[in-house]
């Protein structure tokens, strides 16, 4: 994470909610480790350190490049009543931390914004309507189609695939999961339905709806099918019913999907 | 799968066997509808086909190109003891085929090169590697560490990700796993580690070989670890053997591993 959008997203924190308000990050954040932001230990340090901390009410993912995975299953159990009353925010690959959290029990799990999206375009609206979420927890900030009392699950799409049969997958059964993609080939995408929905667990779901799926890499020959096209396709032939289109994606539009 | 590419396969064959071996396309090989050699009905129809046809010994997949996870759990169960009694050939994509048919307890199942393998450098040394293995069952054609009695199983990594937890997944308990993979970025190889280490039935395999990755995308920032780095990590973390470099690829030089 670079310094320059942390202090972006203090400032706009401060500027949205004056003292009300206090984003600190984690030295942690600003670490490097050849792909990750410091090695897995300090990571897992990090998190559990953050999470458990009595004077902090919630943990807002810096961003979702790859790396939860290797973390998750370290941390969790490492993690105490303090953690479990906090907010959880974050998308993308920090879907496997929160996969595992739900699936623990934490009643606080949301996918949306997070403060590296500062660099899209109009990244402001996303990062003050995940704050909204995080402070307020304003139903404006939410997904259009989640209404309360139905359980709801959002994951990208890729990430959903790579956590199945691990011990952070989640009990799907009676959820309505959201779906994103974002940077695939869409014969990558029809080989991740192909994938999630042969699954048992997620056979069990009540629905999928699809969000954005883009960019959608170009494929050659055209692939003539569009992500809708493969969602139903799939979601017919394993019997799981297509729900429609969800507003979430890698994108400033993305909106907050609260877990359960 | 290019009628040129076809008729040079078929004169290698000729080359090599004379009268002993003919070499036939199905038509369907040459249809196109979009990404895939026909659409799903039509690719399906044709594996059966020439799977229960008694005048044929063996289904040599002519290309992994992705689709065969829309064709497999179709075919499978129309197969008669025609298509159990062939030996069947092939590798990426075509790995859930092959997986399908193992599970299915098919006992002439091999992990190895195609047709379209004539594209490469080098190409007709695999193509002709194959037949050795397809016509006279060859050793010399058999990957060096493939042991008899001893049962291995071989596939693209992403394709084993994408097929556990489908109808399509093999018990691998007790089988050596050779894995290789192919123009994927090095955080996605160390994503597909986690995801295949971290499945109870993946667990239950006697060991893993590394196959060859390349070539690998760039990853940016560089993610310091190699394939063997990672393969090592992951084995290690969820305890099952590394068993060292495996003689298989997407390459010219890929071995034959023959399942069970």
């Amino acid at each position: 994470m670079a310094t320059s959008l942390a202090q972006k997203s203090i400032a706009l924190a401060q500027l949205l909610y004056g003292d009300r308000v206090e984003l600190l990050y984690h030295p942690q954040c600003f670490r490097q480790s050849g792909h990750f932001a410091g090695d897995d230990r300090e990571r897992i340090e990090a998190l559990v350190e953050v999470a458990n901390d009595p004077e902090i009410d919630a943990v807002w993912l810096a961003r979702g490049g790859y790396g939860a995975c290797r973390v998750a299953e370290y941390a969790i159990p490492r993690l105490n009543e303090r953690a479990r009353a906090k907010k959880w925010l974050g998308y993308s690959d920090a879907g496997f931390l929160l996969a595992g959290l739900y699936r623990a029990g934490y009643e606080h799990v949301a996918h949306g914004p997070m403060p590296v999206d500062l660099i899209r375009e109009d990244g402001e609206q996303a990062v003050a309507r995940a704050l909204a979420w995080l402070v307020n927890g304003a139903s404006s900030s939410l997904e259009g189609g989640v209404t309360p009392g139905h359980p709801n699950l959002a994951f990208n799409l890729t990430i959903l695939s790579q956590l199945l049969g691990t011990p952070l997958e989640p009990n799907l059964t009676g959820h309505i999961l959201l779906l994103e993609d974002v940077g695939e080939y869409m014969y990558r995408i029809d080989r991740y339905f192909y994938h999630v929905t042969s699954n048992a667990n997620v056979r069990h779901c009540a629905g999928i709806r699809l969000g954005r799926c883009s960019p959608v890499l170009k494929n050659d020959p055209d692939f003539e099918l569009s992500e809708e096209d493969v969602a139903r396709f799939w979601c017919e032939r394993s019997g799981i019913p297509y729900l429609g289109r969800a507003d979430i994606g890698h994108d400033s539009a993305n909106k907050v999907v609260p877990f359960g």
